[in-house]
């Protein structure tokens, strides 16, 4: 099996982008475990490994074509000079994360990449009428999938949460909870579990919306009236999963350790336990897309930017996980591209639950 | 100075009420540092120590003027004997948990107690025309103040949470968050910081309400009209505040260690961090009130009641903070009851700063 190619674009120019590219890379072995491949400006690399006393060598190449084993490669993407103010929001940042990103996915239908691994973008200044996605989520759902397809999901050493709603106002959160997309989110996250990470009966709890599920409905009745009747619909379709759980408690009590993953109703409810927990360790996963895109669970962290104190971990887990998930999907792909045929009836006229099982799980 | 005597309310009769409170007591170094005062039932009480073979001794009183120290002293609120339907909400239940509670309150307002350690209870069984509150903390507000004086705490050794809406449907959260509730939160915090912890500056953070705080208005823009106007009008007034801080990524930092005290706008985004962080050593705290009350930071837990595996520690740090509050109210309020004179200008014609924030400390 070839080495796994990750392109890994550079995002916000002045944030922590390259610093940690540079020091997650700056390790040979993370150098033999894929081919390495960053979307981005030699000149802004060079001006970051300077000021932060980095050694990291990389190779510049004009495409993924030319990128070879055992090193950093660089896909040109910004030939001129470009300026960098560190720590600021800037138009020509936000420019370069965009032109470094749409190469990427570019070079991603092409085949030349088998996954991308995205660095922090500021969404204010890559927002553009050329790109006017509320984020990278938004951006990959419209170029691998169809509306509603993109599922986030955070990755940790001790848990996966997935959100039903995540870039959304509080204000509009409960409106935006019915029971078709929790259903909806159930299948999604079932299926990226049994093919993303290989788990064949994944289980799964659901969080309440309210405080405390509502209390009984004393506070509010989502709990009941949307969200426990789709866990019935999923239950039905065969996904194990279980809840409502009021947050606070399930988090306290370590409910999470119980299960494959948790599905949160909206960002801070499950995203804020989760990093708590997770110690610079988080990796974002948009699921339910043909591409595997992985990305740190930090932002453009302009407060430290050129300080030479950003963690680099966080990136390299993105890595690891973008990895895995390639090699998963071909393990499940293989497996299942020429399924025994399945007869509905065994000689002794007992369902043959054991070959539709092996058929099922890529379906 | 006499020991300080803790009031405890036994809450829901069938939950895990008893379990906690006479595992937390069968050391009998707990009855050394306080005097501990149950309101319950004898009857009911006998009934968990022979189920879970539990060995606490204690005495049945009449009266909380009867109590002695260093033992378990019960005032008995139910004579009779109880229906006990373990991990069941009842009728019973919920009557027995609320005589319990109006006993401690109406002792407590005689002096005969000076903090008010309360059980978990079940807020719909408690629930009635006569006990028409949504909770312990709308209760004690209702008892011991007046509408928008109590301020929920959640604290631990990692960090103090509090809330500026807590028991809401996540659809009203929105709205209820205006500035002049921020600020009045912020005000309230400090205060408590400082009388109730003994915090002379306390430093507080302010979550945002939205994702990644509205993303610098893309997203929603609560953050720049609401939440830091309310931070600057409470720096104007001299309490130190800072952000808003997005929730997620204030915790994954692990930034609550910088600060004396998190505010965050709703419920779930503050209470699923702390609870993450806390492995069950969150206590909850009724800040802006004339009574000391503490109480676990779980629920009746019905599903492990009477099976004897309820961990009683964040019942026996209730108890601590409880003792804690009321001691350092104490040291400032008698630091403060005759307080050098302030005189608006000193000999050398400079303002007499140090007297005059000695005083400020009672506000």
């Amino acid at each position: 099996m070839d080495k796994i190619r990750i392109g890994i674009t550079h995002g916000d120019l002045n944030g922590i982008g390259y610093e940690i590219i540079l020091k997650a890379f700056a390790d040979a072995e993370m150098c033999n475990l894929c081919v390495p491949i960053v979307y981005g400006s030699p000149r802004a690399a060079i001006y970051y490994r300077k000021n932060l006393n980095l050694t990291t060598n990389f190779k510049s190449i004009t495409s993924a074509t030319e990128a070879e084993e055992g090193m950093l490669n660089m896909v040109v993407c910004i030939e001129d000079e470009v300026k960098i103010d560190v720590g600021q929001p800037t138009e020509e940042g936000g420019k370069a994360a965009q032109v470094s990103l749409q190469r990427a996915v570019s070079d991603c239908k092409a085949g030349l990449i088998d996954a991308i691994v995205t660095a922090p973008v500021n969404k204010k200044t890559i927002h553009s009428e050329e790109f006017p996605y509320s984020g990278h989520t938004e951006y990959f759902e419209k170029e691998f999938g169809s509306a509603g397809d993109a599922l986030m999901m955070l990755v940790s050493p001790a848990m996966r949460v997935a959100l039903v709603t995540a870039h959304l106002p509080i204000k509009d959160v409960a409106s935006a909870i019915t029971a078709e997309r929790v259903e909806r989110c159930l299948m999604q996250l079932r299926k990226a579990l049994k093919r993303d990470f290989l788990i064949s009966t994944p289980r799964i709890a659901v969080l309440g919306l309210n405080p405390h599920c509502g209390d009984d409905g004393l506070l509010s009745e989502e709990e009941q009236t949307v969200i426990a009747p789709a866990i019935k619909a999923a239950t039905g379709k065969g996904v194990q999963c279980f809840g409502p759980y009021a947050a606070d408690g399930f988090f306290g009590a370590g409910m999470y350790s119980q299960f494959d993953a948790v599905l949160a109703m909206y960002h801070d409810q499950g995203l804020a336990p989760f990093k708590a927990l997770a110690s610079g360790e988080g990796v974002n996963f948009t699921a339910g897309l043909s591409v595997v895109r992985t990305s740190p669970g930090h932002g453009t962290a302009y407060d430290i930017a050129g300080r030479g104190v950003a963690d680099e971990n966080s990136l390299r887990q993105a890595v690891y996980v973008a990895i895995d998930i390639v090699r998963n999907r071909r393990v499940v792909d293989e497996a299942s591209a020429n399924p025994l045929k399945v007869e509905p009836v065994e000689r002794r006229e007992r369902p043959r639950r054991d070959f539709a099982e092996n058929a099922e799980i890529a379906e």
